[in-house]
């Protein structure tokens, strides 16, 4: 009986993520209203904030789906690691569900205290790689010693970023190639 | 008679206008209603259709009073322009009103081409004296002919972006002439 009982809870809390995740796609965090997940799921409210305490919970649980960093590659110079690295973050922010909904999680952390712990959690996870790429670049000489790499994140990330959410430009090879290669020049003296 | 009309409805858009604002800076743009703005200003949602055809037109106005850019600095090299462009940015990021409010334009832009064009209009007069000082480099020679500016301009604008909007580090003197010197260093070679 317990056993039906735990499958009948998994079942609605997997409907109840889904139809979040779903809003989350369509409408941004701001969009997402639980009255709405209640009716479009057959979740009752109360069932709902019995699982999640808060509206904020539920959101953090649905944005753990919106996937994670790829492992950090290993090609030999720093370079080499941070362009693979920025490549893919281009092709990302182009293409993936995560890229049209990320600036929503940012506005909410303007004002949301518990937004803004998601946001940071995110950030850390999606930058993981890059720090793993340049502390072993460190360890190899590539990193003169005062250069902090939150520097030279900021310097790869921040432009592909920028051009994404805020110029609204193209992101191609050429940009991320300059871009890559003005930090490592700035790494390197 | 048509005296008194007009500054009636001067009185009355100028009310709305302020309460749009207001809730702007509170919530963002998601978090506006017109609605409130009828109830808060005590103008009827019929007139203020008047006035503004559409819930976007009306942000698009109350936005406009989120500030401009300053004329573009003249101290006779890139870097010394840039590095004040980017010094008076950094300040207006940490502590101005527009920087709380632009990521939900960021967002709402995610989903509303009225809102698109009204982002696509900010960007375009913050960017206007950071292209300003680039060009007169240009005329100087200080820029060589193949570097686009829009690359400088993601180089010293991108890493302060994300600094205060995605990864919420402080952005300090050390940081941001740091970046410039970078994207100076970048220029030149």
């Amino acid at each position: 009986m317990v056993k039906i009982a735990d499958k009948r809870v998994e079942r609605s809390k997997a409907a109840v993520l889904a139809e979040t995740y779903r809003q989350l796609k369509q409408s941004g965090i701001s969009g997402i209203s639980i009255d709405e997940v209640s009716r479009a799921s057959g979740v009752s409210k109360t069932t709902i904030y019995r699982h999640w305490t808060s509206r904020s919970a539920l959101l953090i649980d649905a944005c753990s789906k919106l996937g994670g960093a790829s492992p950090p590659p290993d090609m030999g110079t720093l370079g080499a690691d941070l362009y693979a690295l920025a490549k893919t973050l281009a092709e990302q922010l182009q293409t993936a569900t995560w890229a049209t909904v990320y600036p929503s999680i940012v506005d909410a952390a303007e004002r949301d205290p518990e937004i803004a712990a998601l946001r940071a959690g995110l950030h850390e996870a999606f930058m993981a790689p890059f720090h793993a790429v340049i502390e072993r670049a460190r360890g190899r000489g590539e990193v003169r010693p005062a250069k902090p790499a939150t520097d030279v994140i900021a310097a790869v990330v921040g432009p592909l970023f920028y051009r994404r959410w805020f110029s609204n430009e193209a992101i191609d090879d050429r940009f991320t190639e300059a871009i890559v290669a003005a930090a490592v020049k700035d790494i390197l003296s």
